[in-house]
């Protein structure tokens, strides 16, 4: 049976989806809807679909999932509908900018009973995944030091972060969850900022580099550093001390030549930007929704992940502006009583 | 305009190339043909074409574009078929294993004034293109010493290697093209070959270990190093020392993750195999091949290159059976009076 | 005119220094002292020189330096007697594990008008002083994030680390000089630690795991991360991204030797120990105070070096204890009024 | 006891040697001989000893040891005139230009009962050395291809050039001498060569460019490739593929520094020149000479492999000059009846 879906946003990472659909044998991309109508009207008539509004898609009963790559601030809503209707859900991170907002879609999806999986696309890339396996098969012992580097080839437009709800929501929330997939929930976080690559940044209120430490009860560390800025290309690295060893995942590059001259040894950069780096992560994190859906089991990353991602944000916004650590409480990653 | 094409051959490279076509806007497959009726009743099934005869597909006046990846005894045949029909023709590697064989093909297209492409797929890949784009562009001075490194995982069946013409015309046909492409045609071949990987082999009358020397009228010399297992993966490198400098290209990695224990660092093995090594390079093989029809420029890989890279086998197996270097005369290619 | 030396310590990390001496065509080694008569009269008789009393050795005239090497309590005293004789000092970090008594020790110093140069030895690693030359020479433009990686192979014995003063005076204090000599004295201190490599450390009152952060009052951050056990060797790293690129230090392996299996790429382990890693920094050290004495040019490495790094070893004990980000004040550095 | 060593020969290579002897406790060095009077002096001064003749130290009892670092054209002699005054013989390679010659020392030595090293440094390179243990071992089966690249950054003075013997015998002698370490004595040579790097070294009647094919019986394959510059520093590497796996040996950097910026990933370029590339190498192998002499062990390089690798040298020669591949006779080594 072909699983039927449908398409919310026609925009850049809407399309990388699309992609994935039209490679999967086992489901079929039937409509699209975007605010953008030519934005939509092109992806329909590439793929030979057509556009729908929002509510034809929840309506129809044909439709066995929806894919929501819309803007940020339509998630929440689309989500809960999208339950409510009876569809399964993938959605692009984050649920919300407001924490307050996202517990309550995860209350709701709870209480539907549907399946939703949050697009955390790191998960699936291929050395990222192969690295936890390896880790969770004790390969190094236990864990103890972890060390993710996360930096943006240049900033994006201040127009863009000034609705971006800030570099922990935005852009550490990637990081936040690769730490809690790998180490689970920490207990404290202390956050640190400040604006160096562009004062417009600082401005609006926001910083551009950043460097955060999660504390976990029984001792482990780990460490982000962010910048929203690397000339250098999109620098997307980890690395985790354990107690019988270390491993790392090292920069995808964009040639493997080297030139050997008087002036030293040069390769290539790393991958720019994340549609190059995180291909194959977008195609195997499809897969892998589709997989859950077909049998029957947990999806691989949850809307209580999108929470916990959500909740570290917050709790370094506020470690950021009081200059203090955080307490990590079940109240704000919606667990508590 | 859309190209309408046509595909011989629903095997495993048949279904790489249906792929590439299948993303491609500018191009549409309508039908497939294959003397193994159920492999091409799948592939035509997959895209939702039609299953017809070589000669229903060289008559239709509706098909702009045959892609001939079947087997290699039929290539030189449906070649000059195809563009007697009036076809443009890409083709797999060899043009045949005959090499007289191959010299007609090259007469009757140029006749024809028809458009031909071999599918010399690692010209296409962007780690031997970066690297010739480099060398052409003068970024190491002079070329010296080329070096070509090429080994396959494990050998194949004995019955292939029986009908495959043998090590030189099956497997290093691609690194004398790779020679050709970036030294261009040399002027004398000594080979040496012995049997270590599997009697077998041997005892078929091939060899599966070889090295050969291209020796060029300028003193430039380039080596090939050829085995048919490497048990840890698929190598392809290549080095080139010029008078400024040297360019190299490494293998591909599975992945980018390290593991440093006691044992040492341990890195991923180099991809496996040519379908995952050049699954790039064959996108934008016919990508480059649709850009040479639409804008009428000359082909990136032509059918004297292939008789060029089979000139060179033959005169590699007169070094290896006669035990003495071997000049390449205008007659081998083809380009003689 | 060849300068005489007078070493106190004939332990490991003296005999390196006896070896770095005597290589050195400027200097002589005359004259070694040590508590354990032993390994003092083996170090006299390995060189053809005397065993003598450190009062012997601080009055004798033609005795022009004096090189520290004994046990760290010993250090400000011998400093301090070593200047008032009108020696040249050259003293192995740290000047003392108090703070107040470092500070003491530089007035004294300041007060003689005689030259002292500290041990920070990673300054004069070819790695990390030809990464500090391009920085300096603007090659990435401006410092944003500084990173230092440094594990021990494995812990000290736990008798060691309770004389030690703590983990961050005793290890993490040439990481402290590192950021310093690379971004100058930070403005404040986060740290953050735990007990997770051997529970005997824990009941000693120390510390094996630890990351901290030093603040910069123009928005750059630095990151400190130890640990005392990397079980595949010495580990010492730095990355420092900058405006317009990235500069980092790897590990020098044992060997450049690769094996590639079906298990993969297996590269060499990091060199173990500091003594190996350090080899060529050592003897470059040694060079360069004598350069700095023949030429008197300021010490590459000065007692207020030493004091601040002592000082921000002992903020970062206080974060630690209290939990809370601890600022750096002119008092603790002896910079004050 | 200590060995008592003279050397012949104070030039840069000498001056290594002596440091060698210098830090070894098991030796003593105490006399120099030149015919550079100046040479001879600096060096004796340097390290307290006396300048004396030839024929003095020859005829010293209290000399145990020769060390043989003087111009190749008296190799041959000072060998046969140490071992006749009874002394251990350590001799840079080689033992002569000419063949005839190396062979008759050889028959000398052999009835003189005398040890007797030749400095074939790379075999003592910690480097290569691994790589060897490793294969030895067995951990990747038998071995299959063999390939040497082996480039000098610049050429030498054509003065040199043309006493220098020509490539084979000056260059790529070691790399014969590699190759016969760990494949044994081949049973052919096929040599190829040009002038691309200077034409002066042309007219001298000698090549800078050289690629050589070893054969042997059982089918394994070496090749050597020697360029006389590679711009970009000492380039000496080696790889092994065998049944089942491959050891490789890569550059040794001058640094471990590392700089990303927008024009790609800069790393340091390999040590420059052999006595940087192979410092440790010289050390550890006047240690092996010295264990092998106390421990009346054979010698870990004989002069039977100086006679082996200048045959191959002859081989080579005549390979090129012939354009045919050319048998190793038992006649060639002087093992013949």
């Amino acid at each position: 049976m072909t699983l039927n879906v449908a398409l919310f946003g026609a925009g850049r990472i809407g399309k990388v989806h699309a992609a994935s659909i039209k490679s999967d044998p086992r489901a079929r991309l039937v409509a699209v809807t975007d605010v953008m109508e030519e934005a939509a009207q092109a992806l329909a008539s590439e793929h030979g679909i057509t556009v729908r509004s929002a509510s034809e898609i929840l309506e129809d009963k044909s439709i066995d999932i929806i894919l929501i790559a819309s803007s940020t601030n339509t998630h929440a809503d689309l989500i809960e509908r999208g339950v409510a209707a009876g569809k399964a859900v993938f959605c692009e991170k984050p649920i919300d900018l407001d924490l307050e907002r996202a517990r309550r879609v995860r209350t709701s999806v709870a209480a539907s009973g549907r399946p939703v999986m949050m697009g955390f696309n790191r998960r699936f890339d291929p050395n990222f995944s192969s690295l936890r396996t390896a880790f969770v098969a004790g390969e190094i012992g236990k864990g103890e030091l972890l060390a993710v580097t996360s930096y943006d080839p240049a900033p994006p437009p201040v127009s863009y972060v000034k609705v971006s709800g800030g570099l922990f929501r935005d852009m550490m929330i990637h990081d936040f969850d690769m730490c809690c997939w790998l180490f689970g929930l920490p207990d404290k976080v202390t956050a640190t900022g400040s604006c160096l690559v562009d004062p417009e940044i600082g401005a609006a209120g926001d910083i551009d580099t950043a460097v955060v430490i999660l504390h976990y009860g029984d001792g482990r560390i780990a460490t982000i550093r962010n910048s929203r800025r690397a000339v250098f290309g999109y620098d997307q690295r980890l690395e985790l001390l354990g107690s019988e060893g270390m491993l790392s995942v090292e920069n995808q590059l964009e040639t493997t030549v080297r030139k050997s001259t008087t002036a030293g040894v040069q390769s290539a950069k790393p991958q720019l930007f994340f549609l190059e780096r995180y291909m194959r992560a977008y195609e195997t994190e499809w897969a892998a929704f589709v997989d859950a859906l077909s049998n029957d089991t947990p999806m691989p990353a949850t809307v209580q992940d999108g929470v916990n991602a959500l909740a570290l944000a917050e709790a370094a916004n506020l470690s950021l502006t009081e200059g203090r650590t955080v307490t990590v409480t079940a109240q704000m990653t919606g667990q508590a009583g």
